[in-house]
């Protein structure tokens, strides 16, 4: 049995969580960045005092072993009244929060028994924390919302205030074989985990393999014209040692879909680093039929190219 | 088997069904008011164009054979915030309804299905229905809450506008062999169901025993010094015909719980038929553990009551 951690929280994470749950020799466990303050999460932090719950509500989904009545309620999402824009499985993750004493913690362990998911997840920290970045201008941008928003280079990043790593992520790290990196958005999913101390050290004191999937398409706001040597370097830089894989995209990618996403500033991530005996290029691409297209990573290709790099 | 339709939907019904369901030869069917405009039921049904969802989930809740991860859920009240007073099963009943393309019945059914509960649920109409009042002094009010809150004595009471009769409801009356009228408030839970002509006329035409379990305290607003006899000849009234059982509540209540009732306008209903060969006395009184003790139905020795009358 093989200990894996992933570091992330958003879409990404959930895309490679999706792949590796089905393969019985591994134990998962899904450590959730907490700084998000934006949509039905921003909110509800806001309002009710709690950690963000999407990232964490998007990993438990992606770990389920089948399509539930309740896994349907927890993605439902409202589209009108007072509820707008909210999750279902936001608002129940905050029921189970008060019902369970206010232990966040807790309220995640009894939905992820009810839905029987395979691993477990937990949050990088139960500190309430805030994102704080420095951008090329010298501006100073807080909270994870308003950084995007500005839409600049971002200079360095670092967290408001003290952060706890949350004991069980720590013990979870120190026990891994594999901690997974993204993909994800580098600024704001994969390096505030790594903002708190006591998960950066519990990295670096472990033993693990350490392994990067890079993300196919740049994120406007935060890595705009990052090539890939730029991510993995910004990564390491944070993480204060080097990686031992990186997995990356190497494939064509529908002309009318690349053309839409650079509308929005977003394009593929230029591999620059093909020497590095480290990198493993493939194929990895999925392709989300929605009523726009979207990429994402193949959960069953990339877990495959994952388990083959490090068992 | 014997078929069961309960009519009434608050909480009085709530106490029956709890004994009822235990019961392994009778099949239940709980028939549900929708005028309810206020709570959490009342802004949902105003800014969603809703079914008011309370007395359904509370029904169902009563229905459910155990205690489980949803049956937590479904009760959670949040109390703060933007979602303060709002009750997540009423949420759920609202995504439910969403997510299957806005049927109601569809989404009582799943989420009855969900739970395993003995029996069914039925709203009495899928109209969305508003009760109107005439109250003694000739004054015409709108809305159940409404005709609550002016606390004086109601002369009439009807629907505004045409309600049609939900078919699945109609059909259970037709084939039930009982149906149970309250406990419950007598203008907002029970008379509601009647005034929709389908359901009165379908409870005129069956064979079924008719069977009135009158509430052990007079309601504020409502039944204020109404006795036995003014409790039933008001549901005779309406219902166009007479009953064939009365049960009753005879039982000394505790002295300090009386006082407390009659602050907020209640007293004990005064058994003023025992002359009528239809009525049948028992004490029937369970005092609710609550913060303050409430005066409820025993679902046990009710259902007991109850089959030993008809069956």
């Amino acid at each position: 049995m093989k200990n894996i951690v992933t570091i992330g929280g958003g879409t990404g994470t959930s895309q490679i969580l999706r792949g590796l749950k089905w393969n019985q020799d591994i134990d998962i466990v899904s450590i959730v960045t907490v700084t998000d303050d934006g949509g039905s999460s921003g909110i509800l932090r806001e309002d009710f005092n709690i950690l963000p719950p999407g990232d964490i509500r998007n990993n438990i989904l992606a770990l389920a072993e089948q399509e539930t009545f309740l896994t349907k309620l927890l993605k439902y999402r409202f589209n009108e009244g007072f509820l707008k824009n909210h999750n279902l499985g936001n608002i129940i993750l905050l029921a189970l929060t008060r019902i369970n004493g206010n232990n966040f913690p807790l309220a995640i362990k009894t939905l992820s028994e009810a839905l029987k998911i395979k691993g477990r997840v937990f949050p990088a920290s139960l500190d309430s924390l805030k994102l704080v970045a420095e951008l090329d201008d010298g501006e100073i941008i807080f909270g994870e919302t308003s950084i995007v928003l500005k839409n600049k280079n971002i200079k360095r990043i670092w967290l408001d205030g003290n952060a706890e790593a949350f004991d069980e992520s720590v013990m979870a790290i120190q026990k891994a074989d594999i901690i997974i990196f993204g993909p994800g958005s580098l600024y704001t999913s994969i390096i505030p985990n790594i903002l708190v101390d006591g998960i950066r050290n519990a990295i670096n004191l472990c033993k693990a393999k350490k392994l990067y999937i890079a993300n196919i398409m740049t994120q406007p706001g935060e890595t705009t014209n990052y090539s890939l040597k730029d991510h993995v370097e910004e990564l390491e830089n944070y993480l204060g040692e080097e990686l031992d894989y990186i997995i990356a995209n190497k494939s064509n990618l529908p002309y009318e879909i690349i053309q839409r996403y650079q509308k929005m500033g977003s394009s593929p991530v230029k591999l620059d680093m093909e020497e590095d005996r480290r990198v493993v290029v493939s194929d990895l691409v999925y392709i989300i039929n929605d009523e726009e297209p979207k990429i994402r990573h193949d959960p069953k290709k990339t877990s495959e190219l994952i388990l083959k790099c490090v068992l």
